[in-house]
């Protein structure tokens, strides 16, 4: 029931997330694939080579089905089926000064009696900039501070923790928040969740206008591009080691071309790649790391 | 002891390897970064930008540390401290009609009386050529059949299942041989084995520098240099999603540029790119499947 109602307002900011985002890039306009498998359905709306998005996916989906023993030391639940929905999206843009942002939001339930919400926002600048890094975090603690104050310094550290390459030693961006298994106690606590979700959803294609706004149109060189192809490995390392809703993706037999729409477009792989010392990629490398405190 | 003559032997066959395929290339030559870490030391052998070959890697290295639970589990024996010597190493050229190949021998050995050898050769053409994939085979037997008659059968449809995505249903090329766990019973066996891994490995360079010189000069279009760098993007998967070895280096803190130095360097990822029916993408795609006897 809470499942089916989530997934119909889901849905919803799915549309406002991709006609906002079609706004704000001008000429690039999302294609839509609606998919049925055994386990659920789901629409998956993928922009490729905009004016200033390169690719972006926006996927929605609804899935139900048993719950493999896999899922269950993943998730450390005893279950026999599950029920999900969410909306999980990337952007990435052509311009290296246009960083790559990542949202989702989902709702989990188990046929053991657990349900619970999880997601976040997080941002992966090719260059960061401390007062965009500032702005971000704060509009994100904004939001999280209508429902709790205690949310957003809880799950910031969160984003830190998640959103880490430990072979690499460093962040994959300047992070944002992250959250999982939120077990709502009630239905009020259930109203209070599915509402900050849907605020963050809705308030995602809007950070995003305003950095592509901001950094669209500024020029940039082709070293400055493959120091972003080179950061987008990075991103594409995270997304196929660690990232538990790619491994949950592959997982449960979902559709690939959607758990994959998240990998950028172009990228780079270079042997022991060093920036010059003091340069911008040296400075955006030196902050890759966790605790700074943006707000 | 036997570790240490081993990695001794291996270690002058990642010299030859090193001059035999900066022989073939012409221009291009390895850079050397010999490397001590806790747990053992190494030399990563790169090239970079040759004339032919765009990435090589050419890692010897010779490690013991003591047997993690992560291992444990990974390789399901019970011990508390391996030493391993291995040579590992993979070729991408920047022209499409040269394939990626992929050569490893190792030698593990627990404290618990365990000890083992693994290894094999695979090659994965952008486009398949089956004369050549019919030669490339045919060179795997013929050497595996001075040891074992019974060997390449079984060791090529191990490199089928071994070398295979299931989350994109497809072979990660044209297989070759793949072996793991194979323990010595006595020390004839164990020489055996030594120099089996050591032919396998002797060969490889000369097997690619066919490839290159047959292929090298090949002109090729825009569309076939993407065709390869989607097709990379499938390496990559594989690699990073599967590959045992990568999964045991980043486990052990290994040197993390030796680990992902078989990334490729160009790589792209497009939304449900689909080849032109009939095309020569079409059927190299039409191929990426197990149990073809190309012998």
């Amino acid at each position: 029931m809470n499942v089916t109602r989530t997934a119909a307002i889901y849905k919803k900011i799915q549309q406002t997330i991709c006609s906002s985002l079609e706004e704000a890039d001008g000429s690039g306009r999302f294609s839509e694939d609606a998919w049925e498998k055994e386990i659920g359905s789901g629409l998956t709306c993928v922009m490729q080579n905009g004016s200033i998005i390169e690719k972006a996916g926006v996927n929605f989906s609804c899935v139900r089905g048993s719950f493999t023993e896999n899922m269950a030391k993943l998730l450390g639940e005893d279950a026999t089926s599950f029920a999900a929905t969410g909306i999980s999206s990337i952007i990435h843009s052509g311009n290296p000064f246009v960083p790559t942002i990542h949202m989702n939001v989902r709702y989990f339930n188990l046929d053991n009696g657990s349900s619970w919400f999880g997601g976040g926002i997080d941002l992966t600048p090719t260059y960061i900039n401390p007062d965009e890094a500032q702005l971000f975090h704060q509009t994100l603690k904004d939001i999280c501070d209508r429902y709790d104050i205690t949310w957003y310094p809880e799950w910031k550290n969160w984003a830190d923790d998640y959103f880490y390459l430990p072979h690499r030693h460093e962040t994959r961006g300047i992070g944002g928040i992250f959250f999982d298994r939120i077990q709502p106690a009630n239905e009020n606590d259930f109203e209070k969740m599915l509402n900050l979700t849907s605020d963050l959803a809705r308030a995602y294609p809007q950070i995003y206008g305003n950095l592509m706004k901001d950094n669209g149109q500024k020029p940039f060189t082709e070293a400055q591009k493959k120091w972003q192809k080179i950061r987008r490995g990075r991103y594409v390392e995270f997304n196929l080691i660690h990232d538990r809703g790619t491994k949950f993706g592959l997982e449960s037999d979902g559709n690939i071309e959607s758990i994959l729409v998240s990998l950028p477009a172009e990228v780079e792989w270079v042997y022991q790649y060093q920036p010059e010392p003091d340069s911008p990629e040296a400075q955006t490398q030196e902050l890759l790391k966790k605790g700074i405190e943006w707000v």
